[in-house]
Parts: structure tokens; sequence; C-alpha cells
């Protein structure tokens, strides 16, 4: 077998990995078990690693370490590069293969299987998913998000907090380039009712800049302060992102970038400074910190990460549940995607789906979860991902009893 | 007795406040105990609570929350103020001030502190050491700053695992006007040898564009990638910050608004994407998620920061240490300083400095803390920073025994 890892690393995407080798151990039809470095990119160059040199102590290690041990890549085969992945693969006698990624790798694993099908080559070809973005369709959520989102929720809670030590307007800039989850679990920081974030702002609603001015006007004259939260990819009303009229950066999927930079918060800053009478304004964008932060995970995120792992190898290698998985011809080929019991307690289970169904398209933020001024999230988000995150550090606030004036 | 917080808020300045309103419970000299909401400002407005009203199961989560309870300020009092001060005193019977905060905020404390001597008030005036920068004379290192610092710590860890899995060059921009230390602490991120920071700048040594670039592509041609990280603070030969091409934002003490943009950041990426061959350029500016990051403080610094509040008190009722403290007429004044005992292990002990020996001037990092090329820090800094900041989140990497080529 062969697994690797794709797209932007998370906290917990290491999990996925370990819980993955851990269980083609436990197989005697998976014999090799190699990483490729850098995703495709490694494969294409015969540039692996054997895991089953690793011992399980460092395994261990590793799974609690964030960012993606193999190395990560953003890439999409060309045609001919897919003839040379199955050079490769032939080559080293792969037959199954485990892609650890978002939507973008779940298309590069069914450009591959689409391959396999192709040359009549016995394979199996499983998409493991992670995005801290949350956005992948058949999911409930996806392995990483609720690591991320506590990272957020954490930021923004110490950022009002901040805030309203130093009052003024405060914009926290979050990562998610067409869905709003990251931004919206900021909400999460909320104890109190007047606690930031006071304003959430996602690329699910378009961003119209006077009524950004009305509402952060209308919150600071309320409180004397305003949080307001962002997701980096906020669009007008043309669709076109707030943020790319600074940057001309794109990946191989064609994406622009859109982190790793400033400009935004900082653009968003400048509109309350130029044309309101608000002079304190500071903007933090969050950048990386948020998808690899060391020590701040959710539990639930590390279990269920380390579960679809496990259980992509394990479907690869059994004979599959009755569900949705495309098994043609010698190939067989799905991913694994967490969805969630009803019930008001929570808990999840886990379906085999087609690579397909999660390829290239993304989940956003459905209407139910945000409210009708598309600037808040609602209680129906709330109760969503507040499992999913986990508890955050207790924070208090003073009585504050006044002093009774004198005289 | 009243008490107020000033300047930036840090992790763990509640913890000097709750040690502070502890220790007065316990001394009967002091009666009612009041808090000034936003240092001199709500002494000013009168706007003050009563902090024997807390319970001591409140006092207790306030002193785990970061960000200051009581709300801050940056604001330096004039002349006409300070005698407005003294009205208030006089008229709510305050014989002991209590000010946490860094340097700006012992000026303060001092010129208060004259003004009681001039005008022969009996009244004893403490300053309560606080700021993430490090950048207070007299002491060891100073409280919040061990937190921000792993902060710091923790978020070059993840930066640099991140960059490893997607090379290229990161840039991360941590808080520091004049002082380098907060960055340098990134440092501790180092677990292998290649681990990033790759390159530090601090504010202590001119920042040549030139030499930052040559380091940059030295570094990008070894290992395929770079993290690098600046001070906010660093400045050109002439003593211009960097940062302050982009603001002219200023506070009541001077200072330029160098944090809540990502412009320094922006600027150092777009001179390596454009003078330079390397593509993907990330730059973060970490801003106020260091300061006032809940859940995520050096013990240490906890321990400290508790200490520090409750001996002002002390010091303030009983008679002074055989210090430098400073006791003419009816007034009685100092600051608290943190000094460190000799010896490999680590241990701190306290002393009672005068407030002019920490008021407006700022501490550097000494000379033996930074290289030779101005490029990094020396293992003399990375002895005296890992104690205040404690054990970081234990991180591994795979072994990866290469799979060898076939044919």
């Amino acid at each position: 077998m062969l697994i690797a890892q794709s797209g932007g690393p998370t906290a917990v995407i290491n999990r996925s990995l370990v819980g993955a080798i851990q269980e083609a151990k436990r197989h005697k039809e998976i014999q090799d078990i190699y990483g490729a470095r850098h995703g495709i990119k490694g494969l294409l160059a015969e540039n692996m690693i054997n895991l089953r040199r690793e011992s399980a102590a460092n395994l261990a290690a590793v799974a609690a370490t964030p960012s993606a041990a193999l190395g990560s890549v953003r890439k999409k085969p060309a045609q001919e590069e897919c003839c040379r992945i199955f050079d490769v693969l032939q080559k080293y006698n792969v037959r199954y293969l485990f892609y650890i990624g978002g939507n973008d790798s779940a298309e590069t694993t069914q450009i591959i299987a689409d391959e396999a099908i192709k040359l009549n080559y016995e394979f199996r070809c499983f998409h493991i998913p992670k995005t801290i973005d949350n956005d992948l369709l058949e999911n409930d959520h996806t392995p990483g998000f609720g690591s991320a989102a506590k990272f957020v929720a954490c930021a923004v809670l110490g950022s009002s907090l901040d805030n309203s030590a130093l009052p003024g307007v405060t914009i926290d800039v979050i990562m998610g380039r067409h869905a709003g989850f990251l931004a919206a679990a900021s909400a999460l920081a909320r104890v109190h009712p007047d606690d930031g974030p006071h304003l959430i702002y996602l690329p699910e609603r378009p961003f119209d800049m006077a009524q950004y001015l009305y509402d952060v006007k209308r919150v600071y004259d309320r409180l004397g302060r305003c949080v307001v939260v962002v997701s980096e990819g906020i669009s007008d009303t043309a669709g076109t992102a707030i943020a790319t009229k600074f940057t001309s950066e794109t990946d191989a999927h064609g994406n622009v970038q859109l982190s790793g930079t400033g400009a935004l918060g900082d653009l968003l800053a400048n509109e309350i400074r130029s044309k309101t009478p608000i002079t304190r304004v500071r903007a933090d964008t969050f950048g990386y910190l948020q998808r690899s932060f060391p020590g701040l995970v959710s539990e639930t995120d590390e279990r269920e990460a380390r579960a679809v792992g496990v259980l992509a190898v394990r479907w690869s290698v059994g004979s599959p549940s009755r569900s949705a998985m495309a098994e043609r011809g010698r190939s067989k080929s799905g991913s694994v995607a967490i969805r969630r019991k009803p019930g008001r307690k929570y808990a999840v289970f886990f379906e085999c789906v087609p690579l397909a169904a999660v390829a290239k398209a993304t989940r956003h933020m459905p209407e139910a979860f945000i409210n009708k001024e598309g600037n808040d999230v609602t209680q129906a988000f709330l109760d969503y991902v507040r499992p999913i995150v986990g508890p955050l550090p207790k924070v208090a606030r003073l009585r504050g009893v006044r002093v009774p004036r004198l005289g």
C-alpha cells in the first residue's frame, strides 16, 4: 500500500495517517507500507519512505504532531502524469492507495481510480477526508475542522477580552475560501451577551462595504467597542473575493491565494478609520496558525481523524459495507464520510461514499446557520458546532459592583 | 486601596490583580478595595468598582482569564490631571495605590508618587510589573512575557511544521517595539537542526533589506524552505522602524502603533517575491493573539505574576525590606522586580526597586543573546528563556527510511 497527504495541513491529519498505518499492519493482504513524500509529487518522483520501519512509539508521537508528517502538495495530476503515476504504482506493485486531503485531493484520487479502471489494474483507492474549511460534501463535518475551529474560538475569545480591556474595533480575519464554517465557529467565544464576536461575515453572503460600516458603527455606538470576524473569502455581490484585489497568486487547482497576507484585514480597518469617527482600529489575520498550532486540538476531532484513516484501510481490504462504495471491475474506491446520528446527544457514524460525490464541489454553510441580516450565525449553527469543537478554556469577568460616587 | 491595570493586556495580568486583592484582604490596614476601570481614566472619572464584593470563586476564575479584567488604558496623566487624581484619591481616602503595567505605567505611578510627596499626602504607591515585551529595566524578566513567549514558540513550531509540509518562505511577524525578546523566544521551537525558525531579526540590530534577502536565499538554497521571524520593531540603520512607513497612529506616550496591521509582513514577503526566484511566500502577523490567548500560559509566569501582586501589597503595608525602596516623608513607593538567582537551577527572588529605575527607559536584548550576524539568538539566550517559558508540546517527525528506487 501507499499513503500520501495533500492540501493544507491540519492539527490532526497525522492522526489519520497513523490510524491507517496501524490498521494496515493488522491485515496480511497488505505487505509493504509506503508513504509518498509531498503527495503525488513524491509518487511521481519515486520519493517514498518505508512506513514499516517506523517504531510504534514514534508513530504515536507523530500522530500527536500537527501538520503533514509525509509532506503535502497542492497539485492536480495532468493526464500524462496519471500515466506516469501508474508506471510507478505498477513498478512497486502498489495495490492500495490512500490519499488524505480535501475535495481537490478527492478529485485527484478519482482521476487515479478512473485510470486504474481504464487499465484494468487491480486496485483499491481511498480518499481520507481532511480539511479545516469543513467544506466537503457528504460529510457532517471533516477531520481538521474541529481543531482549527477550537483555535479560532480561543483566539477570538482572547481577542474579545483584549478588545474589552482596550476598547476599539478589532477585525479578525479567518481562513475559509468559500465556506464560512471556521469564521462562524468564532461565535463559540461568546459567554456573556455583550461578548464578541459582535459581527460575523461569511463568504456565503455577499459582502457589502456600506452595510459593514453601518453594522460596525451600530455595535460601537451601543457598546463602545466592536469585534468583527470575517472569512478571508468574503466576496462582493458580483462574487469577486474582496481579498483578490490584492493578490493574483493561484495554485494548481486554480484557487487564488487568500491566506498569508494581511491585506484584507488592513483594507477593512482602513475603511473604518477613514469613514467613521472611530480611531482605534486593529486587524489581525490569523493565517496559518489556525491549521498547525501544536497542543490545541479538539478531542472529538482527534478521535474521528484517526477513525477515518482506520476505516479507509479496513474497507479497502474487507468487503465493502452496503454503502455507496464504487466497485467496478477489479477496482474499488471510495471516500470515508462522517455522518451525524440524529438526536440531541452527539454521535457519528461513518459511510463509504463514491469519490465523485466529494470531489471538486464544496459544501457551504446551510441557510439555517446564517442569520437573516447575514452578519451572524444562528443557534442551530452553535448546536451543530459545539460538540465538534468541545469545551473552551473557562473565562470570567469581575462582577463589578460600582463604588458610589461621593459628593 | 485602589488598584488599576494599564497598557497592553497579558495572559497573566489578572493573576497579579487577584494576588494583590487576596493579599490586601489579609491586612487590617486596608479597608475598602477599589478597582479603577481602565487605569487612570477610571480614576479620573471616579469609575471604580468595589473589589470586596467579588466572591473568592469568581476572583479565582478571573485570575485564570487573560486580558485586563478591570479594563486597561494607554494614557499618561498631564499635570492638571495629576491634581484631579489627587482630588479623587483624597476624596475616597485612598492611601494605597497599585498600578499594574509596563515602563509607561511605572512612569505614571512615579508622577503620582511625586505628587503625593509634593502635597505631603500619606501614601503608598506601587508599580506591579507587566509586559509581554520583557523590556523593563531591573527585571530578569517580566510577568506576561513567559506566556506570550510560549504562544510565540508554539505558533512558530506549528509554522515551521507547516512550512516543512508545504515548502516555501514563511515570515512570522512578532510583537516587540524596541526589544526582541518575544521574537527571539521563537527559537525554542527548534527540535531538529533543520527546524525553523531559520532566521530571527530583532530590533536591537539594524535591519538591512539586502542582507535579509541574501540570508533567506542562502537558507532556501540549502533546505528548500525558510522560516523567518521578525520583530515588528525592526528598524533600518537610521533607526526608523520599517513598519512606520505604513502607519502614523501614536498613543498618549508617543509610541507609534506597529501592531494590528499586516503591512510589515506583506512588505517583507513582497521583497522576496519580487527580488528572488522564490514564488511561495507567506507572511503571518501574530498580532494581539500573542498577549491574550486563553488556556495557553507558562506556569512559571502564572506563579510569578501572582507573586508580584502579592508582594506589592505586602511591602506597601509592612516595613520595607532592606532594598532600594523609596521612602520619603509620609510617602512610600516602589516597583516589584524579578531577579534570577545565579546557578543552573532556575530560581527567582523579588526586590523592591525605585519607580524611577523602571520608568520610561526600556531594556533590550543583551549583546550576548544575539549572534554575530544579527540574524539569530545564542545558546545563552536559550538557556535564559527556556525555564521562563516551560515545556512546549512534544512533536515528532517520521524516521523516513527511503524506499530504494527500483530499476
